[in-house]
């Protein structure tokens, strides 16, 4: 069992005047942080929050969004982000799942039913009855419960510990190094492990964050400029366009960690000679984001390679139950103290995917001789786009509710912005006159914006393999030769 | 349960060129330390050393030292660290409660007995049936014992686990920071946990040891200056002698950590003014070294204070089994994952200071309103001459075997150099022709030499509380009007 003073309190005890916090709207020191948390942890008790409570938030990421974060540490309650992206229809699914005490926004939220809860602005203006000034974090207590992409059936909460965010918070420092003046450029969604982590690093190494709502390349730019910020977290669609901008990279950057999407080499490269020290970096929600990554004296000649496991995780290939040797592909598997404690309330999946201290990823990879790891594949079948994973099974269930449609395979087209695109192969009732505009507008009450196919194919069928799992490898190659569903003929 | 990859097998894959460790006798990369470690380890293994076997070792520090302690990470055994400065009589006492399966010596040790021993030259330079190249690391896994200064009774072992050693390691990280190119000046004894502790953080950190086998001030300060050293851990006594040179600290040196005993403010001053950025620390053997340090920024205000606890250590002041209010004086109780597992084979000792994840230092000391840590005294009464601690128990106890002594008090004096230094007042019996020659040459034989006393007073009794304890305050205040036995009248 390990304890820990409360990460932020303890950054204002021993470095009070140390920049914590700059947003556009204003920036804190730790003390000045430590303070503001202290009083939103209060008003939090005051309203029933306590140790365990669960709250979810629906925030665009500001600073009253990481005041939130880090008071319901101090409460060492359960947060549950959810993703802004979502439609009504899918985030109604993770309440229900979450079953949270408190549901915190930001205005832009419509829910229905009777379900409490309270704006971002209203927590953040009332005075506690006292503040919460301290904490000691059991590191052992669960401390998020961050959703996967959908599937067809219920949503995956990743249950995450304290422990497993200051692991991921000490990998990385063994990893990269820590410097006392580090200034993180945050742009990444708050919802989502990537961006979470960041939050944490930032108490535990007491480095500063520099936080910009979302991301716009011109205006990344200038800030990283201007705040002289040395590290920066990016999926590579945001490197490809602060790669399309004019300047050569900011001469404070660091280190550029590239995750949650493949990185093509091609990418790495252009980085580097632009000035971006861009390393590839891999890790998954249940791992509570990077373990793996590329050393940058390894970037010029294993790009292609994810790099290596930040200490103390270790990974594992794994082929009918079997590790492989050296070079033979298969499941990669991880073992260490960023591994989640399994799945909420979902004892099968966690069953499946948990076993023995290792987590089963359900991506394909190997290691090299070196002990360099390059994924291959998504098992899956997940398609990143631009840095979001996308289920192609949701996606078509969606589909297949609409009438008119036989049946339907989507698949990822790959794209020089962001990455992945999603299409979809539809066999269409040739007795109904379905027309593209009606489908679009049929999926899009229930898809997120960024779920929604790009683009569409007609076809006669959709190729399946003798136990009927669809050949998405297939449709890819096919779709090359077939003109767009609405492309004028 | 954490586990974790093989520290320096990790550094060596990841990090292959950069340099490990450089002696005297040689430098090597972590890929070169990594191969003679695996070299080492399975030398070691084919004589049948394995998990959980006990290796006593008696070596000055060197690099031969520096690989065998490795060596037996790698094979998941126990290192049991001997005092070089002990006498036989001593050791023997060790090796006996340690019942090691193996002596390793530099041919220095007069071993007595049927005892399994081997010269590290002699391991250095056979060839293994085969090399160790990797281990699996269990946190949980007893890692050394390491004996603290002798008293009356039983040698304490305190039994030192992986993970406390990783803990220490990334506890120092998260305080001072991790630079790519740190290198450490090492020239404590390899035999106490503060040098221990030194030759882990080189290969969690990557980053290298400058190994000196014995510090001259001259010389440490030469070679910090050619290899642009970044670190420094001292005692104070090593402290005044760098400060007593012309030069002023080398510009490389970003941090100095002053530990082993209670650094005077004005040190910590002097030490500035001439370049040296020292901070205070304070931890123990059962708290694997460093567990307070104070920041350099609060060096010029607070420099009578140990500083803050480092992440996630929690410090506690306790008075009649009650946690004191900030301010009040109190026993310093420690929690925290560097915290030992217990004493070797001493139950009673073991529940005596350990209690539900505390452990009570059996110092004295107060936290104030903002969480520094001042250390007021030492309630064992242990003297610290030069970092070397001292029990006056021990030290009388021996001098009361020699014909001739009535009764005998051990105190600690001031030293400008030493910090404290050994004195004790005697009781002759006025029958008895006892010399001081005839005292010291009795005792040189029991006592290691840094534990004899350098003073000694004739008195007529020894002042006691009402319940026998020896005033040693009081014998400190009297030894100031009195003339040393053997000055000349």
């Amino acid at each position: 069992m390990v304890f820990s003073p409360d990460w932020l309190h303890h950054q204002a005890m021993v470095h009070p005047e140390r920049l914590a916090l700059k947003t556009a709207d204003g920036q804190w020191t730790f003390r000045g942080l430590d303070q503001a948390v202290g009083r939103l942890a209060g008003v939090l008790r005051d309203r029933g929050i306590a140790q365990e409570s669960r709250v979810a938030f629906h925030l665009w990421p500001s600073a009253a969004t990481v005041m939130l974060i880090h008071a319901l540490t101090r409460l060492q309650a359960v947060a549950v982000p959810l993703n802004t992206r979502l439609t009504t229809q899918e985030l109604m699914a993770l309440i229900q799942d979450a079953e949270p005490d408190l549901v915190v926004h930001d205005g832009r939220l419509a829910l229905t039913g009777p379900l409490p809860s309270v704006a971002i602005d209203e927590l953040i203006t009332q005075n506690p009855s006292s503040p919460v000034d301290d904490a000691v974090l059991d590191f052992d207590a669960l401390h998020a419960i961050v959703y996967t992409s959908g599937t067809t059936g219920r949503p995956k909460g990743v249950q995450l510990t304290v422990g497993n965010q200051w692991w991921s918070a000490v990998g990385f420092a063994l990893n990269a190094g820590l410097h006392a003046h580090d200034r993180w450029l945050h742009v990444m969604p708050l919802f989502h492990v990537g961006g979470l982590t960041i939050v944490f690093r930032s108490v535990i190494h007491g480095s500063a964050i520099i936080l910009e709502p979302r991301f716009d390349a011109e205006s990344a730019w200038q800030v990283m400029s201007r705040e002289s910020c040395t590290l920066l977290s990016v999926v590579p669609t945001m490197l490809y366009r602060l790669l399309a901008l004019p300047e050569q990279a900011p001469a404070s950057l660091r280190l550029v960690l590239l995750g949650g999407a493949p990185a093509p080499v091609e990418l790495i490269h252009r980085a580097w000679n632009k000035g971006y020290p861009a390393v590839p970096t891999y890790g998954l929600t249940e791992t509570c984001s990077q373990i793996v990554t590329l050393d940058p004296d390894d970037v010029f000649h294993r790009a292609a390679s994810s790099g290596r496991p930040n200490l103390p995780t270790e990974v594992r290939i794994v082929r009918d139950g079997r590790p492989m040797p050296a070079g033979e592909p298969g499941e990669i598997w991880v073992r260490g103290p960023t591994v989640a404690r399994g799945y909420w309330r979902h004892p099968d999946a966690t069953r499946d995917a948990f076993l023995d201290g290792w987590f089963k990823t359900g991506d394909w990879g190997a290691l090299d001789a070196d002990g360099f790891l390059t994924v291959t594949d998504r098992v899956k079948d997940i398609i990143i786009r631009g840095g979001e994973n996308i289920y192609p099974s949701e996606v078509e269930a969606r589909i297949r509710t609409v009438a008119g449609i036989r049946d339907v395979g989507v698949f990822g087209l790959e794209d020089p912005e962001w990455g992945q695109i999603v299409a979809a192969a539809v066999v269409v009732d040739p007795a109904v006159p379905l027309t593209l505009e009606t489908l679009q507008k049929h999926l899009s009450n229930q898809l997120a914006s960024y779920k929604m196919p790009s683009k569409y194919f007609r076809v006669d069928e959709i190729p399946r393999n003798a136990s009927g799992k669809i050949l998405r490898t297939v449709l890819v190659q096919r779709a090359r030769g077939l003109r767009e569903w609405g492309e004028s003929e």
